[in-house]
């Protein structure tokens, strides 16, 4: 079995306007193919699409707007998750030697579907995530004596990080202050705790051992993969827990042979505030009990260990573009080529992506 | 590397009700697993849902209303060959080692999107599948000097074939006669040439080799994948032609060490009657000049080695499903299964489909 790298990247700026997503993609995969030494494009083999949008075969789209025509190409959707999920389906053809090298390009508009879960009849007429984001927060708050400023603290810091970050969509400060006294809309919950959808697009290049020597001069190694599944319904979940994300990333960490504190630098999926506490305990970083005041320490030092790139929260989240952006960010920590964001002597960092209020969680260990 | 297995199927009936599609998954994939032998839901690693319907996270619903938590849950759209595109996925996950045990279930309604096109410009206002089935059969006629009674005859032929088929959208006998009279809908097409839109689901179960023993005493293997785009729009196609399947297919018979004449059953796409003629000559199973002869050889000597459960034109086509249903002839098949259906002494069998006007295909080869 091949070994399998990350061999190039692109993306687009996340913005609110209602873009065409087929130009969308061909800027990230343009963008991401550029990226790359001596590419002949006969050799991609591959092309998956990761999106929420109802339009049909965008995989022999870009093929062919791209001027590839590959053996496998389709569309894959999992909410959330979409872009990861196409980054280790994409690593699965190339390890099991179905395919040598896979364009992986995520795309959403700012006016995607997939926010609201129609099945979820447990969730009542909640079904907005801004509900489960808000009794998740509660829960925190109650179990865990979480404060109001721990949790401001996730969003300023993200926001803060952001600034650096050339394809967020937000570019603009927020203070701790700030975030508390912006809008109000359910009890435990401001505007500025949630992730905003947009419209954006990323692309990455996957390759064989073989073809990645060719093709980059940092190329940076899958070395861990975990996924996991408990249901669909929102209400299955233990509120304090995000057992999806525990259980995925133990495989991650057995199948990389690492453990958490190894990690140098780590993406996390913060659709609200309280998912990056949440998560980076779930990751074993910290606990739930000291997550607020690891946060708060990473932000006073000016430590970017979590979220570089301004999270979900400050980089925007266009669903199927999220992952495949987060995997991006921690591909240019492990290059030493993340500028302004950059994390010293990073050789390890992790994916933590997750769908359906945490339902479902994917996690991926990169290494250099 | 692992080998990988199908040890058990599952199928609903094909019908024009316009089904709930979460009820037909359900379905298909009970009857799927309740065909293996001492199954434990918990070996279950990966749920694929391969269909053109808008719903989304459809992988981590039928995981819940199964009872299963898998690693792996998402969609996979590619128009009509989403459900191919989902088995060579779940192979690909099971041969890399990150998983064991796959189920795939494939879907649609019979008011499904994905027949029409929106983003290939190049059709003009032709945008429905029906123009370009109708320019393939001109071509055909024309340079191959093909009858209207050869390309009735495929519809004949796949209509008797259906009726052994239970689950088949039509149980009805069709003469030679009756589709040649049948409605006209274009110059070249009538009525009964064209494969119908229907409402249904089936359901596959791959596993690796080590669990595939205990789980079916007659696992079936897929030892040939190949896959190809050439293009997403139609008038990139030349007429006489599907590209795509010819390259496909070799890169199958390479993989499965075989040649045409080793195969003694197969599955082929017929859209409309042309599509079949074209099928059987791409796969290296006879040429297009011979095609109608070779056809009406077997219709005459009732010989069901082509389309043996009806095809798309006698069994429907709920996109989605096709490509799983046409993977559970050939591995009824090569069990011995298949009743009446029945091929005798098949050993190796071929399953070809295609998207967009043949502008993709996806080919397996399976053996017992």
């Amino acid at each position: 079995m091949s070994k399998v790298a990350i061999v190039g990247t692109g993306q687009t700026k996340f913005s609110k306007d209602d873009d065409n997503i087929e130009k969308l993609l061909f800027e990230s995969a343009s963008n991401c193919l550029q990226s790359t030494n001596n590419l002949d494009l006969n050799n991609i083999d591959g092309v998956l699409v990761s999106t929420n949008n109802n339009s049909k075969y965008l995989g022999a789209i870009l093929s062919e707007t791209m001027g590839i025509q590959p053996k496998i190409s389709h569309s894959i959707e999992h909410l959330c998750s979409s872009g990861t999920n196409a980054i280790i389906s994409a690593y699965a053809y190339i390890s099991s030697g179905l395919s040598d090298m896979v364009l992986v390009s995520g795309v959403e508009s700012a006016t995607n579907p997939g926010q609201v879960l129609e099945w979820d009849k447990s969730r009542g007429i909640l079904e907005h995530p801004i509900y489960w984001g808000s009794m998740l927060t509660k829960s925190h708050k109650r179990k865990f004596q979480t404060t109001e400023e721990e949790l401001a603290i996730v969003s300023a810091k993200n926001h803060k990080q952001a600034i650096d970050n050339p394809f967020a969509y937000s570019n603009e400060p927020r203070t701790i202050s700030e975030v508390m006294n912006s809008k109000q809309i359910t009890d435990d919950l401001r505007i500025l705790d949630c992730s905003r959808s947009c419209s954006g697009s990323s692309s990455i290049l996957l390759a064989s051992e073989e073809k990645a020597k060719t093709l980059s001069d940092q190329p940076i190694w899958i070395t861990g993969i975990g996924q996991k599944t408990t249901s669909a319904s929102f209400t299955k979940n233990i509120l304090e827990e995000i057992e999806s994300t525990r259980i995925a990333v133990n495989s991650a960490y057995k199948m990389a042979k690492i453990e958490p504190k190894n990690i140098d630098v780590v993406e996390v999926h913060d659709a609200f505030s309280v998912c990056e506490l949440m998560a980076v305990s779930e990751l074993g970083i910290t606990s739930n009990e000291k997550s607020g005041e690891f946060i708060r320490n990473l932000f006073n030092t000016e430590n970017r260990m979590v979220n570089p790139r301004g999270g979900l929260i400050g980089a925007g989240h266009p669903l199927g573009a999220t992952g495949i952006s987060q995997t991006i960010e921690i591909t240019n920590q492990l290059q030493g080529k993340a500028n302004k964001r950059q994390i010293s002597n990073a050789t390890t960092g992790l994916i933590h992506n997750m769908s359906a209020a945490g339902t479902s969680s994917s996690i991926m260990v990169l290494k250099n």
